[in-house]
């Protein structure tokens, strides 16, 4: 299959519209998010949400369970629709439920959000102590199962070990290098060359918090940046992973940032005066830019092969690789 | 009132048998773990049993809420159970189930057992993080709501943390010093200080792990060792909360270990050799026996007006002022 193209984060606020623009700008596959903050039960009910949308429009997307799925997507021109947990709230403390989620198609999951977890840190946490007894245990599971290790949100200390620990390449789906931004979200050089000496990858965000110069940041800088990331880790381990979420009311960013930890208002990347969802770049509103990101990095005097690998490639080499049980 | 006698940790195989023995022992109150592991739901079942339990022995036993409760058992030769948990499980990571928990009478929630949660790190965690964004949180809730902060399972940096920043004096309801047996859930003279320094209690275990020579440990050992505390931190901070699981089948010492953590095995304070309950000591086999304690303290030399705070004149001074709202 040639050129796929992935977008390994989204949590956008689905609708017709949005899938139909997945399918103008050549989407095959969409990693998204189905759990923030939410229990079991809770998510039980945002996987019931996505069945009713599957059922809805067979003709634009379906569910992704392989990379044989990205292949079948681009075939049928439509948009294999990957789904994960950006937090391990959905497993609660029960080791067991990995399967069930496994069973149901989950692929993803971040070991924490911002916040300790019973498995890991997260990266607004004052103390990061890395995997916990229970963290070690889950990674296993997860490992043996193909439900890939996520460290988008988690400290640094817990990143390096869940690399060390996992037997299996891990992910950081959305997240840029501080070298090029310095936000407590984004990663050092230290973990990128860890991450990627493993065989694990790194998807590039568009939530412009993670960018420099914010909302304001140019299609020539972001792709710079891609282009400074290859020097530094080579072209086989980065794509994209946009965090894009489209069409989202301010209530959501409030309900990633709080959940229930706390009774009082935390603003996490943003402040009181900038609480709400920073506005998109103007490169990049929608899904319907995806394609200017391979533009841009045609313009920065990347080589096609090399663009081709960056926008889905890649992705799709480690969806094959890792969706299989051990 | 004179001479409350108040046991501040048990965990029996509740039993029309166990209620009469502790009116036999004349216990004016037990603090009894209602949650391990159980979540939110788990945990309701487990008052719905109490429930049940109030109703079938009215003779024998009440729900306590206050120190007045307390009273009130000894004026109508009754046993006050305060309900409480081992772990914050039941609040899942939800903040605002405090305050129904509340209402439904729970007095005493330990942050931690053993392993790392949403709010501090347990004693057996290789890294003790201290107390997460969401434990400060919480420990602000307790404090206003009422709920005494147990740190018996935790780590000791978390411990020190938890004494510092609660505005309320915290409790460690069962453990020893590890200056008489170094056992991870025994505490160091460092916490026994900063405890009673703030007026928090200290309660000592009688569970077999945390006693020198394990179930072989004499009376005498045991009373020297309240003596010996005592000159470290005086005599108005100690009681007994012995964590008594009487009549309990070794299925359950697997599960306050295990949870669902893992799909291993854990041992916990045991072994291999040794992995249900271990023997209790034979001068405390059970409810019958907390009069012993008094006994053995007056063998050791100390004085019946010592004795007596000890026996339960601190735990209910500490009930009066820690179960009222801030």
């Amino acid at each position: 299959m040639e050129k796929p193209q992935i977008d390994c984060l989204q949590y956008a606020n689905w609708s017709t519209s949005i899938f139909e623009q997945m399918r103008e700008a050549k989407l095959d596959a969409v990693h998204a998010t189905i759990a923030y903050h939410e229990n079991f039960r809770e998510t039980i009910w945002n996987v019931e949400a996505w069945n009713k949308q599957f059922s809805n429009h067979p003709d634009l997307i379906f569910q992704g369970f392989s990379g044989e799925d990205v292949r079948l997507a681009r075939e049928t021109n439509r948009t294999a629709i990957f789904l994960g947990f950006q937090n391990p709230s959905p497993i609660e403390d029960d080791i067991g439920l990995l399967e069930i989620w496994h069973r149901l198609g989950i692929k993803f999951m971040q070991l924490s959000y911002n916040n300790q977890s019973l498995l890991a840190s997260g990266c607004y946490e004052n103390i990061d102590s890395g995997l916990t007894r229970m963290g070690r245990e889950v990674i296993n599971e997860m490992n043996a199962l193909g439900i890939v290790v996520d460290m988008s949100h988690s400290g640094q200390y817990s990143t390096l070990q869940a690399i060390e620990a996992s037997h299996r390449p891990i992910a950081i789906t959305h997240a840029n290098p501080s070298f090029w931004h310095k936000a407590i979200r984004n990663k050092s050089n230290e973990v990128l060359k860890a991450l990627s000496d493993t065989g694990g990858m790194l998807g590039f965000s568009l939530y412009p918090h993670h960018l420099k110069n914010g909302s304001l940041c140019t299609l020539e800088s972001f792709c710079n940046m891609i282009c400074r990331t290859a020097e530094l880790i080579g072209t086989d381990n980065i794509g994209i992973g946009s965090d894009l979420c489209q069409d989202q009311p301010d209530s959501i960013v409030e309900w990633m940032r709080i959940g229930r930890w706390t009774k009082n208002i935390d603003f996490g990347e943003g402040s009181a005066d900038d609480s709400g969802f920073p506005d998109m770049p103007n490169f990049y509103s929608g899904n319907l830019d995806f394609p200017n990101i391979g533009i841009g990095l045609k313009s920065n005097g990347m080589s096609q092969i090399e663009i081709d690998k960056i926008m889905g490639g890649n992705w799709l080499r480690f969806f094959d690789s890792s969706f299989s049980t051990s």
